[in-house]
């Protein structure tokens, strides 16, 4: 039985194997940042997917040992009356990387795709517009030289039900429990329909989606750390034993 | 003859009937900037023109009755080395208006399209990259509602040879002339062709270009002020015997 | 008759001898500026005083042919609710002085002195612990080398009535009305104690108050000038048949 | 055998009964937060020490399972040309706690008052300067109501000079080594006059300073957080069978 006062989900990180291999792949991402940095190439990774999707746990493990001079988290609070009025891009894209930098987005533009139609935090005509703008932002900042990973983290219903109801259990993240995380059951065909639209709309040539399945939390890390490694031509890449291309079954193009 | 003593161009503003006429237009943009606050609307004015043109004092006569706390003036420095590895309009975009302001462009992202090429600050790459992002980007703001006016204040080579010369002249205005003003009148023609290449590519329906003849000052002045005062619908518009029509022989749409 | 649609005070202005006077004040200001940017000096002014002191046109006057990029003015709007919570100087210790640059403070701290008392914005706990603690700060910043002028524009009550009904008849001005200008007659001996606490608890020896006596305007503003002149020794220092000594008639000690 | 391919001291961390202790007294965290969030309380504390004493692993312990949107951990980088010119506080007074905030230095003012004069990067004057105003800067913010809490890491030379090795074993960390932590172990006598002076000049009544024995990582962070707790008397304090009182032979003050 698992402590009710270890820190969440402890239990499932002490587990040798899997930091031996996250590791390995942290020290890839030390390469690639290095390159990244000494070439002024920039990098943005958007992190997306459902409440509990574990978007939070795979920034964690990517970024824990990079340099933080040149990695920056930026998980953006609900838009002030200020902000709600502007350009919705605006306040995105004050948060780009400057040349050197890798840049994560916790969360993105794309609250207005899914999250905010759900909750009706904007209207039809706003998200239509998003869907249309977005394609040409994106398309922009890749031509700029940008590189720019998209990635979806998808889950289960019942495996979404199940870490919910695991954060209510545990003290310690019971504050991370917003409205919004208890509505999603409940919200779940919406949230799909979303989804979907999102990804036919803006799975651009210059910018698709990838999908990373994450029912499994490690694999989905481990998974979702190769994919990123792959998509920057890094010198020194690889080890001896270390596999770097992504698990077809755990990481695919959303379409 | 003129004392070397009095502040820049002094003689010529002390002109009763001049000030009477700018003071019952200001009072109107007085109305405007009410109607912009109330209603939260956004303006972006784009000053643009040659060296010397009368961006500067255009500017200070459309501003300086207004109430501070809701309009600004941007005239962004030389980028920084990190500025320029961002994307191009990044640092511009974080100046938009916020609801409620107005907000004025002491030049603007258009330096990539005329003056950069000139003194090969840009690759010729990169300007033609801006002249096709510029389009989708002013067309994705005015899609968001945004009332951008994009002003070009042109000169006669003469006109701007006598105003730089009487730069060097006034000790108060001498650290204004910078190497790049000395350049203006040699690079007269290579300016021309940059300018209409950038009106045949940015004219777009949604954006237009207008010309304000600027070889009279306080003309170009008057009726630059004119025109912002038409773009927007504001109530209470004008006063007896007030002509609110722009001159169409100072002010004409670029083609 | 002065014309009401003239901008504020213009007739006023229109005073050839009082304007190369001013000419000649500004150029002074420009080597003193060269100076403090060459040597990467800070200089910062404190411009304080009742409502319709003359404040604002002094600080005009006094930037208004400086090069740009070296001074700035500083007026903070009303304290947010998360400011006000802060450390009382913290916002404006924001806007000190970089190395190179000048700083005018359009009120200031002294807000907590003055103001804030006679409208009850602040409890006299907070009065008095500003009256300590500011002390300390502008010590401290002075050994730091910051050279810092504090200027008070006084005004006699009448004159006050008189600019304060002056504004309510400029309709290019009615925006500049506040309720505290409003209440600026009728506070007038709570505004006297105040400022007399404060100039007994503040004219320190390192950072001592100067008043200038501000019923006539263009003098107040000329020889304010002449003072701040006179607090940096710059180079080149002068011009032929110019006064720079302070009429001490205008500007004095406070005790 | 530690795997050098092991996150930093993973197996150190690996430690159930350590784990379940930590959890716990980041519970009475989660108190203390809520009720400075709730009260508008701050609380600023500033974590010093020599290389590889502990304090980031300190920090990251201590604010782990915090609420992220309201505590903020600041490292500043080494200042630029511009913030070298100004007021030496002027940077950090920036980023103190706002109302309901904690702030976290990792490392601190006191740069100026160890690190500083060891590598010589500030003069002599400077540093004197510095141990006078600090006093009366720290005194004012306590005046105003934050909360200070100062703490020093401290550890025999032997182990540091174990730690520092151990970095450069370790892939992970190797980057986080700079030229000043390999000169650690042969400025330890110069490191530790400076330390005492400090010690002696600026443990004031209002701030005292508190050290914590970190040369056993895992009870310096249990008891540092213990010594945190007891600084702000929130509601709910304590658990059936928590031990709150810190270790007197780990957490003591400095004379």
């Amino acid at each position: 039985m698992v402590d009710p006062l270890l820190p969440f989900e402890l239990e499932e990180e002490l587990d040798r194997d899997y930091l031996v291999e996250l590791a390995q792949l942290q020290l890839e991402l030390l390469k690639l940042q290095e390159h990244i940095r000494a070439q002024g190439l920039r990098l943005l990774v958007i992190f997306e997917g459902r409440d509990a999707a574990g978007k939070g746990g795979a920034i964690l493990r990517l970024s824990q040992n990079l340099n933080p001079r040149h990695v920056r988290t930026i998980a953006l609070a609900k838009p002030t009356a200020i902000e709600q009025g502007q350009w919705y891009f605006q306040r995105y894209l004050h948060g780009l990387p400057d040349p050197g930098e890798i840049v994560l987005f916790d969360r993105s533009w794309y609250n207005r795709a899914v999250v905010e139609p759900v909750f009706e935090f904007c209207s039809e005509a706003q998200r239509k517009r998003f869907l249309e703008q977005v394609v040409d932002v994106e398309r922009m900042l890749v031509e700029d030289g940008i590189v720019l990973v998209k990635l979806w983290f998808s889950i289960d219903r019942d495996v979404q039900a199940e870490r919910l109801e695991a954060r209510v259990r545990n003290p310690l993240r019971r504050w991370k429990l917003s409205p919004i995380d208890r509505a999603a059951q409940a919200n779940w065909d919406a949230f799909t329909r979303y989804k979907e639209a999102m990804f036919s709309a803006t799975s651009s040539e210059s910018a698709p989606w990838t999908i990373v399945r994450g029912n499994v939390k490690k694999r989905a890390r481990l998974e979702g750390i190769r994919h990123v490694l792959g998509r920057v031509d890094y010198p020194g890449r690889g080890a001896e034993g270390l596999r770097l291309e992504p698990d077809p079954e755990v990481v695919l193009r959303a379409t």
